[in-house]
């Protein structure tokens, strides 16, 4: 499963033992399945150690309710989303082809996860500051490789942060429309598509 | 209020005096109080009548329960934002000139109405049906100003269909970003960045 890192859960309770880390990464995908399938509202804490096999004791040895599950499982799930785009772009030769190869891996991404878009939503309703985290961590790493891609001299002027906003506004709703409701169209004609727009604009030349 | 507008229900309970017609347009705007201040499951059907300051046995001449006046309420502000955006680039003379009207416009949309984003939003969780149709909505709206605009040669050719979902959701990001957030840019400065990038490209020339 793709969500787990080493830096799961975080804070106080980091297990020293790779015996923990397992249990934990055990407790974290429960979690995944348990708010993906359910809901925030609808979720227990019972379905998620019974799902991860383990006993409900061993639950309170690394979280304190189910709000503090479901902040690490959203920071983890922003975590892993990163992760997994950052991979994918790794040997890009350049910022527009970067954007081109990191929607596509996006998209795929989410097919693979449509449990993602749920939590991470519903994150707005459960624990809006992991939620404005959520977003602003990706924002911060778009601002970074846009001021980078301008120092090189490969994308026009502009303000990088709204630029970085509309660009992660758009890979969101590209992946809940061609990831995770309907598979009219393959990841990369989406990603396509919408780089060909971002790259070279929408004016007619 | 700017929500409410005569098809505000819809259904079988249109009320059809004026009398009628003004007790249903209190109960949506209190309606977008009530869910707004209190999110769907807080709220209550008393909260709502008692801030429209009619009976309880009114509210159920217009609506069967709390999910039925929620959707009524969705759809309600969904036409009312889309006609508000519509009203604001009736007079621009191109298509890249109406999307920084637009946008513009909706940033400024969002600053009056917070409470938007999170009806709409929760209604993923409340009424996904009626999440899905407010988007679709915005983007076959979209799809046919595209295609026009493709045909009098104002845009470059490509797949309208991606490319609306693309530019809805820039739009969304940069609402919540710039609109609701914070405001530290205004409306006509987060306008004028996206729509360079929307209309010139990012590629440096």
């Amino acid at each position: 499963m793709a969500y787990v890192n080493e830096a799961a859960a975080g804070g106080d309770k980091e297990p020293r033992t790779e015996r923990g880390r397992k249990t934990l990464r055990r407790l974290i995908e429960a979690a995944a399945a348990e708010f993906g399938d359910r809901g925030f509202h609808e979720a227990a804490i019972t379905g998620i150690t019974q799902r991860a096999g383990v006993a409900l004791g061993t639950f309170y040895t690394y979280f304190e309710s189910k709000e503090e599950v479901f902040r690490a499982l959203v920071r983890d799930m922003s975590r892993a989303t990163r992760a997994h785009v950052a991979e994918a772009v790794k040997g890009a030769p350049d910022r527009l082809a970067a954007e081109r190869i990191g929607l596509e891996a996006f998209i795929a991404f989410v097919r693979q996860h449509p449990e993602l878009y749920r939590i991470i939503e519903e994150a707005q309703f459960v624990a809006q500051d992991v939620y404005r985290e959520h977003y602003r961590s990706f924002a911060d790493a778009y601002v970074r490789n846009l001021a980078g891609a301008r120092d090189r001299g490969e994308i026009a002027d502009g303000l990088d942060e709204p630029r970085a906003w509309a660009l992660i506004g758009m890979s969101v709703f590209l992946g809940m429309r061609y990831g995770l409701w309907d598979e009219d169209l393959s990841p990369a004609e989406v990603a396509d598509t919408a780089i060909a727009l971002v790259s070279e604009g929408l004016r007619k030349r």
